[in-house]
């Protein structure tokens, strides 16, 4: 199962990777959660881009954000015009250059797009896991990363990893959790421990879905669901996704196209964007997912109970990378310094960049030349 | 009724308002809104501390924020551990001196503390007003404060009027529509028009109420409503009124008491405590005039159709203080500062202030001496 995807498929545009497959990764053992749990086995579902090299040494691990998954490049049928949601990075000839590495993403254990989550059967009792679902840390979504890099890809050691937000947690997880398997990270608008603010925001979204009365505990069923509770945790996220002064130059107070009596609808475009985000987001993520990841993302503490970073970082041996946006107020960039700084402490070789763009935390998702040149210089280092 | 309060009742503190009542303004004449709709009459509530002078030039107007209401000194009995929002402000010997000044305050109208607003009897139908009640705009809350000032205490003219967030809109308003009414302005952590950012938090909070069942189309009656939608619109909106820094030095990531085995309870003190905002909400606020005061703020906007705020300052009269708060992202610093200069560009007599505080837009209604200082200052000059 370790060959790539889309080498023997066709219409692939120059500089594109183009048309990719999905697989899955079946693993048959039992998993033990962080906390203790255990899962009787469970399903990655993941994609790989480019070519493992005969010395099993150019691969690319990309991790996720909270509403991403394993779809990061190419797309899925020639009609779909929609690529995956890292496309402008991965690629022929571009940062992550399909045609050097090895590129891997899997859809996060816990999730809802195909891998094994709360939303997936519990084979147990025949049902949906829903809360049943062992709570989920980052750490284990490493762990269940690494299963997939060993066990299915026959992957001894990983050139680099990559990933944003929720991603970027993973990133460091890895690093300190498996040093010797990582030799280059890259983290991008994250955090070494999730703040007060951001854990109040998530806060609010859990609260909307858990007093849905279509939650039913957790226990509702395939195509129902709190689908208001989860609209407006989405809106609401969306707003810390983005930045005070993106919004003004997108949307600023434009008037909604043939608003004007409505006295409580939506009346401005901005409002018109968020209700379109709330709704696509019921049609393709799960409630319950939503609970566990915002959960795991809250209780990610690098700082530890001492306090210090640099306790967690002893033992790292990866080249890292640090990125920060100036207008990300979710994870600012003192946050993402914090992390180098540490690592600093620690006698890591550990770099810190910082791009001035105005697009909030989703800075790192947009198309950024200077992040490309940052990135694909420190993966040829 | 223009006598004030609380010269005829005991137990005054010194350097405090001590005992008040509030009173009721009924005004029996049609109210006629910005939107053109007319109501057969409305009721003002109000408190006022201090003693006009006979000269009848010593009042000023307080002007409350959205959740705010006309209680904003003394206490309402002598077992009242709650004084009035902004009682560290206003009192014998205070920025706001009432033994110098008459205070004044009253609850907005389509307010739901004791003025008429959405969940008050509608006269031609006997029951509320709901969605009946009229688009209500800042500048209707101003003109019917302007009635109670005129009609009920006799007052021809204002010595000055002070308020922040929502507050600081009327104050806005009532220089531009009265400006030989008004001496002194001192708007604070406000702006000249609402960010498409604080819109969109906005939107988020009446999609919460709107599609909670219990809110019935605005129809819920007395004791029932949307509770769930009004609690977390509240908790959302409590984050925007705080800052990152304030909730990390107050909480960081403490653990609520108690608290380990939760999978999605509230597991961190900052999650207690908005939960503990959002309950306390929906026991002391009507969820339909939170839609009608949102949306009062979203269309505010002084700039008009041209872009300009000169274009609304021209006619000014009154000396005007704004003051931002260096923490405050819902109206930053750069919004109050905006207006500051486009009155200084008109050349009227105004002046920008900025606190360096770390608790957010909530910083102007906290114990704050600088900002007394300034304040009583402004008044004294």
């Amino acid at each position: 199962m370790n060959d790539s995807f889309p080498h023997d498929l066709p219409n692939e545009e120059p500089g594109e990777v183009g048309l990719v497959r999905w697989q899955d990764y079946v693993c048959r053992d039992a998993f033990t959660f962080e906390c203790g749990s255990t899962i009787p086995g469970f399903t990655l579902r993941y994609e790989t881009y480019g070519r493992l090299n005969a010395a099993r040494d150019n691969a690319i691990l990309i991790t996720h954000a909270l509403s991403g998954d394993h779809h990061c490049a190419g797309v899925h049928s020639i009609r779909d015009g929609k690529p995956g949601w890292w496309n402008n990075l991965i690629g022929p000839g571009k940062a992550v250059d399909t045609n050097q590495y090895f590129v891997i993403c899997s859809n996060c254990l816990g999730g809802c797009q195909g891998s094994t989550g709360p939303s997936s059967k519990n084979p147990q009792t025949g049902k949906s896991y829903g809360l049943d679902f062992p709570v989920i840390t980052i750490r284990d979504m490493v762990n269940a990363q690494r299963l997939l890099l060993e066990k299915e890809l026959g992957i001894a050691s990983l050139y680099a990893i990559i990933g944003g937000s929720m991603g970027g947690m993973q990133v460091l997880q890895w690093m300190i959790d498996y040093p010797d398997y990582v030799q280059r990270v890259i983290a991008l608008a994250t955090t070494g421990r999730q703040s007060a603010q951001a854990i109040a925001f998530n806060e609010v979204g859990r609260s909307a879905i858990m007093q849905d009365p279509g939650w039913q505990g957790g226990a509702y069923g395939a195509g129902a669901g709190p689908n208001v509770g989860l609209s407006v945790a989405r809106m609401m996220a969306h707003i810390t996704y983005l930045s005070d002064k993106g919004l003004e130059e997108k949307f600023g107070r434009s008037r909604k196209e043939g608003s004007g009596g409505e006295r409580f609808g939506a009346e401005f475009e901005v409002e018109s964007y968020l209700h379109y985000q709330g709704q696509s987001f019921i049609n393709r993520f799960d409630a319950n997912t939503y609970l566990y990841f915002t959960k795991a993302l809250d209780r990610f503490d690098l700082y530890g109970e001492g306090g210090r970073m640099e306790d967690s970082f002893a033992n790292v041996k990866s080249r890292v990378l640090v990125t920060g946006f100036t207008s990300d107020w979710l994870y600012p960039p003192e946050q993402n310094r914090a992390i180098v700084h540490a690592l600093l402490r620690c006698g890591k070789p550990a770099t810190y960049a910082q791009l001035d763009m105005s697009l909030g935390h989703d800075s790192f998702l947009v198309h950024a030349p200077e992040l490309y040149r940052l990135i694909s210089g420190f993966l040829a280092n």
